[in-house]
């Protein structure tokens, strides 16, 4: 019989948010009555704008006709929605030539895995989106999970903690090959300054690496003067590829779709031009996302659609603050949540998923454990801000209620 | 700096239909005027079904509403669907729970290598869809491209030629982990019959190999004692998984929808379940189909939909008569095209591509080259019936003008 993959075998635990609904499956088993309010998984809860709605509606009425039809599209994506993409959601000089329509950031991230070959290493910051640890795991570029580290062995973990302001050490991933990086982060709701930046280009010509840069949380940021992508930071086109998605700029998290940006200078050390190699890929493991999302996205690209993303933006970023308020209110200290809609609440010397059945017990509320995203995400809990206002309304009530009992307040 | 994928080092060529495309405008660019018809690529053109239509418009309105908004939805796709799929398009007992709703066959059959661990071996029927041997290639199976024996070491082909009637000689596959097996198959159009596949069956139960059953054409099949699925043939459940897709179905080409089955009896040598790790992993690379694609798919799935889907294949098959017909009066060997929308022509002692370009050159016809899909396919050329009616009937006009002259005519 044919034997088990053994970097599947590998994987320690289940992906984190399916282990978050069954825990919340048994807790309802038990208090079926229970009223309970998600600030889980980062799902998105705002009608799609319609703009986006309408472009689809158009789009699907023709297809049903004999001229309106079409097939395959290019496994790039259209050139309408490549060029809205370069034009509306970028300052800096991106060419629709180098930008991939994928079915999402998640997706893309698997798929980029394979840009690498099998002995290249990976760094990433710790907490991370958990996407960059499993993939890493599946592709073999791990040792097995080690209990006492909380953490993959071969895996070069980048601990980015209160005291160092959210932005690792970069010196630990010296000789890695693959530097994961998310900015506005998902799960610390950090965001990363210029400067920060400049010194991880920097870091990343100096030692020959190349920076996956996850950018799908850009949309929250409040301060114009902070990069929302890492291609506005000179030099950056030689050292790094950047991820991207529609799901949490404007709802499209059931519709799929994101792209990834891979500049036209960035090579490997034989010489040989990584857009190349991703075009390939592109085109053995992927077929294009679905021509319907893509409509959806050639909406959203209107002047229309983009005014609709600013109201849903601040409406996202108006719940942050409710939810800050509500957190710092009761003495406990919370990060994030200022240009991202993500809330990091720290619980010092408790345990995460302590925390999270406190809170689903106490409060009726899901949350996300941090030790969920990595060994430094212990201590943590992530809020999502991305909810119905009067969810997020009842939610920080009854955090209020709760965070000032004495289990929840800090030694 | 990083050094390339040595995997993507071994491709030898590009992936095959990007390079049809490139002669093909390398083409246009000499003669500009050319009326190209396309019988390459199996693209499907006739309008897409309204009940998938109107589905796919009032799912997005609703999308755009507080109350039929919708986030992410399950990996594993819409029950509703899954539901639909078991019963309108299976005879034999499939559980909802068995089937994974995916963006097509192809992303899928990229995902499924990674069921299988890094030393596992594959065969495939040799000419194939070239996608089970590139994600092969990708995932480190194989040896280097042989240009002598064009095709890769470490890689079992089954030849399937007409002298086997384009069943292959199983024993060959001795040993081997996967075995790709498509039917009714791209590129020949042969059917397997229900003989056919209990041998396939019984030789993968003996020989312990897991089947990768590729069943995207089956509704092409007109004879009802034919098996449309693996899951027909008595102890499939525990030796095969089905990759499956609403592409050539229904016209979702574009709108990216397909779905792949893993029964729960199957499993791996330590006893555990495969639909477990393939459960994991499609959480791990995918975040489920575009919901506006399932919509589509569920809209298909009702009584007029199937009807929908009854004409379109009708009209489809309809254009591979009027294909056959012409080839076959011009003295030619032809296969498929009875059961499959594709046809598979014989030139004896000719190369493909050179068919391909004189073919391209006097009939302003694009073919796809046999060779394309594996060394057996040399000497073929694939024509696809999934055109339009006008243009399938001054295809084969233009065919029975060109394939006369002697050129053409078997010495």
């Amino acid at each position: 019989m044919v034997a088990r993959n053994c970097h599947i075998e590998k994987f320690h635990a289940s992906y984190l948010f399916p282990e978050i609904g069954r825990r919340r499956d048994a807790f309802l088993k038990q208090r079926p009555n229970a009223q309970l309010i998600s600030l889980g998984v980062g799902d998105t809860t705002q009608p799609l704008p319609t703009a986006a709605s309408e472009a689809v509606i158009k789009f699907a009425q023709a297809l049903a006709t004999g001229d309106g039809y079409q097939g395959y599209g290019p496994e790039q994506g259209a050139l309408a929605l490549r060029q809205g993409i370069a034009e509306r959601l970028y300052s800096c000089d991106i060419d629709p030539s180098e930008i991939f329509v994928s079915d999402g950031a998640k997706c893309d991230i698997g798929r980029l895995q394979h840009l690498f070959g099998p002995s290249a290493t990976v760094a990433l910051q710790d907490p991370a989106y958990p996407v960059y640890v499993d993939t890493s795991v599946l592709m073999g570029r791990t040792e097995s999970y080690n209990v006492s580290t909380q953490g993959y062995g071969g895996l070069t973990y980048l601990p980015c903690t209160a005291e160092n302001g959210f932005f690792p050490d970069l010196d630990a991933a010296d000789k890695t090959d693959v530097i994961f990086f998310c900015s506005p982060n998902n799960p610390t709701g950090a965001v990363a300054t210029r400067e920060q930046l400049e010194k991880l280009v920097a870091f990343a010509k100096s030692n020959s690496s190349i920076i996956v840069f996850d950018a799908a949380y850009a949309p929250f940021i409040q301060d114009e003067t902070l990069p929302r992508s890492i291609f506005e930071i000179e030099g950056a086109r030689e050292v790094a590829i950047e991820v991207n998605s529609f799901s949490k700029l404007a709802g499209f998290t059931g519709v799929r779709l994101g792209w990834t940006v891979v500049p036209k200078e960035l090579a490997f050390n034989d010489g040989s031009k990584v857009i190349d190699d991703w075009r390939r890929l592109s085109c053995t493991l992927f077929n294009g996302a679905s021509n319907l999302a893509q409509a959806a996205g050639i909406g959203l690209l209107t002047n229309q659609g983009m005014q609709e993303v600013e109201t849903l933006v601040n409406g996202y970023m108006e719940n942050a603050r409710i939810l800050r308020e509500a957190v710092t209110s009761c003495g406990l200290k919370v990060y994030g949540g200022k240009h991202a809609p993500y809330l990091w609440v720290a619980f010092p010397g408790r345990g995460s998923w302590n925390v999270f059945q406190q809170l689903m017990d106490e409060a009726e509320l899901i949350t996300t454990p941090g030790v969920g995203f990595g060994p430094a995400g212990e201590g943590f809990v992530r809020l999502s801000a991305l909810g119905n206002r009067r969810d997020v309304e009842t939610a920080a009530q009854r955090l209020v209620r709760v965070l000032k009992t004495p289990s929840f307040q800090p030694a």
